[in-house]
């Protein structure tokens, strides 16, 4: 039906649901969900997450949207995002050499399982071309050219800018630089695999295998200029024991990673996702 | 802090969140956490559960109480309860040989993890009399007689009635009759084992050991006339292979039986489950 | 390297282990890897895995065979397969309208996972047939003709007869006759939902939603005359809750049953199951 | 019955399980279980875990035992253990505060769970004495004296030595000194939390809230003279959210870490856990 997603967050007080729910009232629309946090009630940080539906939404957003202004701009400290939820997410998939989360996210998004519209498939290697064009999905091939990025960001930024809501980086293996994310100025989520304990640099399966450990993980993130340590949207871990040869925990880590990659995009495609500081509120 | 929670339940209608937290916000009560759920916005049931707080709370809740009664009287079919969250839910535990869900339940409150008050323990054994008394929480035994429990029934009534909030069966192996149920008056969660497929009868690790499953399960649940089939509050599985005899399947049973009997105690006595039909919403 | 696997089932007696590795080691195989059951040490049945490993082992194979035969006549009641672990098993997938278990089979057998070799998919419906030739794989569609599947068996079979080592149900919403497993005379893997409690009949996951299940599962199985009642491969599960629509549980079922079938063709490929009676031993 | 377990573990090389069951056989030994590993069938290391039995065992094992020298001295580069199951290993256990890991085991073993023999329990506070005794096991309260632990070490020694086959850190939060560690000359086995991505130093459960982490875990592990590096034995996880408070994930955490515990002890009980290097070949 018609249904519009309304995220409000902010400084905690007292009358804040009351006064939404107000002004949505009003409108004649009908609450279809709610969900609320707070992370301290004296005087912490406010999160809510509300779908609601009317008749003829689309006609009414715009006036919707004026009065939430005007009553939040009644002494609450509180920013908000509305949106149209008919209206799917433009996305951006950026992959590398391995496929398995690019095409989990294809099939998925074709079966219907993703409110999403992908834009396009940005690769640095060729080899995919075929297969993400047979899904009618634009493919764009930017060969990665060394250590200056600089010509490969320019060309990125030229094709999204103005095309897409949010990127998904998809087992891309380049490092993104800080002018980037800045000047793309939409949201990046990345997956990467996560070990208990911990390995850092190359080869992780090779130091998880040697270290013994008994789960491989992955963990989706948006991305900020610290790499691999913005907030943490998703995490998931699989059993692997002595026997499993690299070959095997790779194989495991990259079904952890599709499933943990496609959770995280979904949530975030439909607004159940609120960054605050380092780390995120997802309302499920 | 002065908590306390309101659940609401009924007919959906445009309106109501607002209603509710008109109320809450007339009486200086901020809202600590709110979560809502519509089976259908078109004239579905609407489910809320609320937890809100002020200073001086316990002397402002009949006022409270009041206001609601008198908004909710104004065209919503809705019911409600509200409830004091400094005082626990007073509970009675019966159980019979097996003591891990028993045992589990009582460590776990010593712990003050549980938010509830055990008023006492009920078995048809006595050999865990003891070690109950020794946690401080009065054993009373009730043997069964035979078929005819119209006896030891009356004695649990007397020991039960005005003394407790809900019951919970902690593996306890005699059937309750629908008269007991009906007289007792309180919640009764009770949890038993559950396998893919499903075996009934005796002795179902045997089954499951000869069929081969691949994972054993436990389910907790609302108790109602009809054995076992009442609103499933939680369900868990582990686990199990070719090699596990039935003692060891019943030894990963029993670990999954106490953990996700723990989970539905913790989410009754937090008033986290509403029962609508034969299910549950579980806001967590 | 040159690898081959040795299966022996049957009735447990002292000095199998034994009888078998002097075999082996009489023909200079080295043993990679050994498991071993015995489902009863008094008298039991006992089932034994091996890998061996020898230079030239192609050339050696006969010979090994020829001695173990002659070993095992010696007395024992075992049964043995033998095979060369270079030769992939050849295996035909059916399909119908969900491509779901299918697309993941097709892409993991290309990315190297499933050391199978896939002869053809059969599918009742015509629209993956471009899809299942782009991995470069025969695609034949037979359509179901109403309730006498005579004629469509007849075609599987001359497709079928001497072309593949064993066949998998990707979601095929046909139901094969008793004569039809009879003739194909190779093992059959099925997948299926499974829930707690069970249901079954039309529309499992509407059921399942209207009971309030906290977990969604399913089972891959062997088929046998007794529709889903063959002996279990693997199963598995995942959470759901209240709030999830009927489409949302069959989305997860789906990544369910595509993970559960997955393992179960990846290990009855790697001869990692032994039947016996109605359920398997799984050496992982 | 009458079980004894053999563990081989060395360099790989033709012909060792051909040996190994012949000796066995020889004496008429029955194999009940046999898994057997090697992580390079070129020359690499070899593991084999054997459990077997023979009417009257006991007094036939120094026999076995000397035929399995002479046969292993026979230019195979192999260390060996030989146990009769029928003997429990002893353990002590040492605790501090949190009591949840230690009545975990001793819960589990009065119920028969475990074939250990606890010998002692401990601890370096007082508070769990009554309750460990009402088990039958004695308790020692050796409190700690500060940094120079050479006083508390000693006494521990004292107690120790002679009288268990291992020892388990059931969250005893004091550092083992190196000395310690190799006089007392047997395994111990400590648990720990373990985080995606990890967190170090104090309260790591805030700093994992803080972080927003989805998951929190638990390490078992053989104590090394590098705290919290030595060879895993096993690992788990649960699910958090961002709504779950420092003290819900401590709860949270320490259910994985009981559960995590008692399968560790279980298994070394059971010598199903062979240490290589740093890490851990386990059999189950």
């Amino acid at each position: 039906g018609d249904q519009a997603v309304l995220i409000v967050h902010g400084r905690d007080r007292t009358g804040i649901v009351a006064a939404l729910s107000a002004v949505l009232g009003r409108h004649g629309a009908n609450i279809v969900s709610l969900d609320q946090y707070s992370d301290n009630p004296q005087g912490g940080a406010f999160f809510q997450r509300t779908v609601f539906g009317r008749p003829d939404l689309k006609a009414a957003l715009p006036a919707i949207e004026e009065d939430l202004r005007r009553e939040l701009a009644n002494g609450f400290e509180l920013e908000y995002t509305l949106r149209d939820l008919s209206v799917p997410k433009r996305v951006a998939i950026f992959a590398s050499k391995a496929d398995h989360c690019l095409l989990d996210l294809l099939w998925r998004n074709r079966r219907g399982e993703l409110p999403i519209n992908i834009s396009m498939v940005i690769s640095n290697h060729a080899h995919t071309a075929d297969e993400v064009r047979s899904f009618g999905i634009p493919f764009f091939h930017v060969p990665s050219q060394g250590p200056d990025k600089t010509a490969a960001e320019a060309q990125h930024l030229q094709l999204l800018t103005g095309n897409v809501d949010f990127i998904v980086l998809a087992r891309y293996m380049q490092i993104l630089s800080a002018d980037f994310i800045e000047k793309v100025g939409v949201p990046i989520i990345n997956i990467h695999h996560s070990f208990l304990p911990a390995f850092i640099g190359a080869d992780p399966y090779a130091k998880a295998q040697h270290r013994g450990v008994k789960l491989v993980g992955a963990t989706a993130h948006y991305v900020t200029e610290d790499l691999d340590e913005g907030p943490i949207i998703e995490q998931d871990v699989v059993r692997v024991n002595h026997a499993h040869t690299v070959a095997e925990l790779r194989r495991r880590g990259a079904d952890v990673e599709r499933a943990v990659l496609s959770r995280a995009v979904l949530w975030h495609a439909e607004d159940r996702v609120i960054r605050h500081g380092n780390h995120t509120i997802v309302f499920q």
